[in-house]
């Protein structure tokens, strides 16, 4: 262990070198505008897989590149496949960032920048850490690399044509590092990984923009209505008013319950961390079922009329609405996108049109048996390096196309999880310590010797 | 009548050369930084009166310029103040405009510009009548020009400074075009204008943009609530839902109803102008009513989280909301802005922090008493001008200064309506017939004559 750690410390000035490359690239696949930044990541972390000892290539899809990279192993090895990608979140607002999100930065021993942690700062300590195992010759198994640049926007196209690659992503394990724990103290393992669908919905009324005081009394407000149409998407007590939503969720079960308990979680720590206390989702259920156990529906973006400062007296010509719906369980993210778009239909005034400008049936949820010995080898690992026990997790985010992943390439998912709170994963001033970069390398190279 | 006709015809280039010139100034009040193109407006419209026969200045105060301009008449003689505007709305959405919204353009007889009615249109037809009323020798009158720039939010410096200018705005006939008729075929008289009142609400839950997987579930999302305090606003039936608010509003009386009417409107008309049918404000009752006679409250603007293209899964720190509320009769602008105020701090949820970005009690409503003598001296004037008898229309509106005006000059007022809704006011491709701007000059060549 302390021969790994003292590796990772030589080598860490070369090694920041390295990931600033990698997270001044403006990949941000939610904006057409960068795409041109996409396609260079893609190719820039081509070279570098194959620098860093892969064979490596960029595959063309409909959409963004993926880049694949593959170190064959000894026969009747096994195949460790590992995912990741190397598309980041918007970085608006833009004037919350202490420094740039593409121009990286050291601060207290934590990396500053858009990606920092999600997902450019987990892959590339992964990255590091197979430098060093092939360089030592540490592994005799196959290791395959795949990383994308769609994951941020649900990952549609390798969703879609994931079936192309079938046989070069064939594996046994799926090692993911794109998850979290609850301190820096605490190992984890993730258990679940909620389900995502997304639509974007225009509910458009007047042909334009109508002075408010001619037409205020005559025409309905489309700003108001999408406000009553938003609304009508939860009851009092926070639960989903969707009808049919809920028939595929089931309560939690005692050993669920169990170890949700031992998830240390205060409200005054929530306060202090969000700055609101945690009285989100279904009143009356434990934090760790609302957030990774039930089903959310969350507005991402709201708008209408005028935007800028100062009054503009207008009933506006329409709103739009950006919604996520995190799912659990057995929900079908197809099923549910369609639940949801005939909730809208059919509680939008008729005099108004209601158009779904995209929809994104994302991904099922996914539940992973924490019993089974892989799971079993990583807790011990995990156990190891931290002072304390390690937590089991059930994500309340999503990384949609894992259930796909899994179902193409065979393998069982692994997803040990090292994020944190303050990451600010996906918001300004998203960070990851170097210590956690350092906790990224060393479970990898423990977890191939030990394979 | 002829003669002003023609007048009119052959000085008409010249009128549409100096009215574009005064339509190329982007004085937008609602945006700091226009300020300059307001000041530069103000300067020449200064400029413009003392060329057609007025002693000018510009008055300056806290906020936006004021230009006033007096042509002293004989004694005993009454006095005319006439109100106008400089300030236009913002012109978003830009790309809705057909030619720029500040490089006027006429197509198809039609001046098209940010402006061209709403008011510098109206405004410049009263200018140049009065020029030729000069020019000629038609009036013995007094006539003052006061022309502001703050109408479009509010006229807030003008209300709270007027008294300073007390002396200076005496006057015994308060003249102004900023009003509208029901279509080009029917000379128009105001009989009444809505107040206003407006805030900018701003509801903030967490300290930052959370990852909507990571806290959907925990944190409340402030668009949602925002959603459901909006829709806390009305009732099902469209009645406004802020406890007290209808406390000084009367039902119509008969004299009212029977001018009601007299107005021409059906279904059909509404949703081929407006692109929906008229089936706003509150269930069952007149739509000249629902929009002249009750009060309104409505969304003008509305925004949180992700505005861009695509997803971004968050839940977003904030969520904004502009507001406007149209008042009636006796409603005090002060009471129903802290009414409207106490409502959404009452419903908003108590984790999150709701402020008030900004706040404006504007104007009480006006009621004007249409059976006057100079009321009736004009309707017969317009009478004479229009094929059909003159309407009398409640304006939905509000030109808020207009109450204090007259308190302050002592002045009955008069309001000829000359708009129609195709002029598109407050909407991108804002238009002026030919034929309007002619009509506001015949009629006031006229109406100085009859004095």
């Amino acid at each position: 262990m302390d021969e790994i750690k003292r590796v990772f410390e030589v080598s860490l000035p070369q090694y920041v070198e390295d990931w600033k490359t990698y997270l001044r690239f403006q990949s941000v696949s939610a904006e057409e505008s960068h795409r041109p930044d996409c396609d260079r990541c893609a190719e820039w972390l081509k070279d570098y897989l194959q620098k860093i000892g892969f064979k490596s290539e960029v595959w063309k899809t409909s959409g963004l590149d993926l880049v694949f990279g593959e170190k064959q192993g000894e026969p009747r090895e096994p195949t460790i496949l590992i995912y990741g990608h190397y598309d980041v979140q918007p970085p608006d607002p833009m004037n919350k960032w202490t420094s740039g999100p593409f121009e990286p930065q050291i601060r207290d021993e934590k990396m500053f920048a858009r990606g920092a942690m999600d997902n450019k700062g987990q892959t590339f300590g992964i990255l590091k850490a197979l430098e060093y195992i092939f360089e030592q010759g540490l592994t005799k198994a196959t290791v395959k690399v795949l990383i994308e640049g769609e994951e941020e926007i649900g990952s549609p196209t390798l969703i879609k044509e994931v079936e192309r690659f079938a046989d070069k992503l064939r594996a046994d394990i799926l090692y993911i590092c794109d998850s979290g724990s609850i301190d820096l103290e605490h190992g984890a393992l993730l258990a679940g990984l909620r389900g995502l669908v997304s639509l974007e919905a225009r509910l458009t009324g007047p042909k334009r923009d109508l002075h408010s005081g001619q037409h205020g009394g005559l025409a309905r407000n489309p700003a108001i209505e999408m406000c009553r149409l938003v609304a009508s998407l939860h009851d009092d007590d926070g639960k989903i008013a969707i009808k049919g939503y809920y028939d595929e969720v089931s309560p939690v079960n005692e050993a669920q319950r169990q170890a949700m308990q031992k998830l240390k979680f205060t409200e005054e720590w929530y306060i202090s961390e969000i700055g609101v206390p945690p009285t989100g989702g279904e009143r009356g259920l434990l934090w760790a079922e609302r957030k990774g156990l039930r089903p959310t529906v969350e507005v991402n973006g709201l708008y209408s009329g005028h935007l800028g400062e100062g009054d503009k007296t207008i009933i506006p010509t329409s709103a739009t609405v950006k919604i996520t719906s995190r799912l659990v369980h057995n929900q079908d993210s197809n099923r549910c996108l369609r639940l949801l778009k005939e909730h809208l239909e059919m509680n939008a005034p008729r005099e108004m049109k209601l158009e779904f400008v995209y929809e994104h049936s994302g991904a099922n949820a996914l539940l992973i048996d924490i019993t089974s010995p892989l799971q079993q080898k990583a807790k011990a690992i995990l156990d190891e390096m931290f002072s304390n026990e390690t937590v089991v997790v059930w994500e309340g985010g999503s990384i949609p196309v894992v259930p796909r992943i899994m179902e193409v390439s065979g393998a069982e998912p692994l997803l040990p999880g090292f994020g944190i709170e303050e990451n600010n994963m996906h918001a300004p001033d998203e960070s990851f310590r170097i210590e956690q970069l350092r906790n990224v390398f060393m479970f990898t190279v423990r977890f191939f010797k030990a394979l």
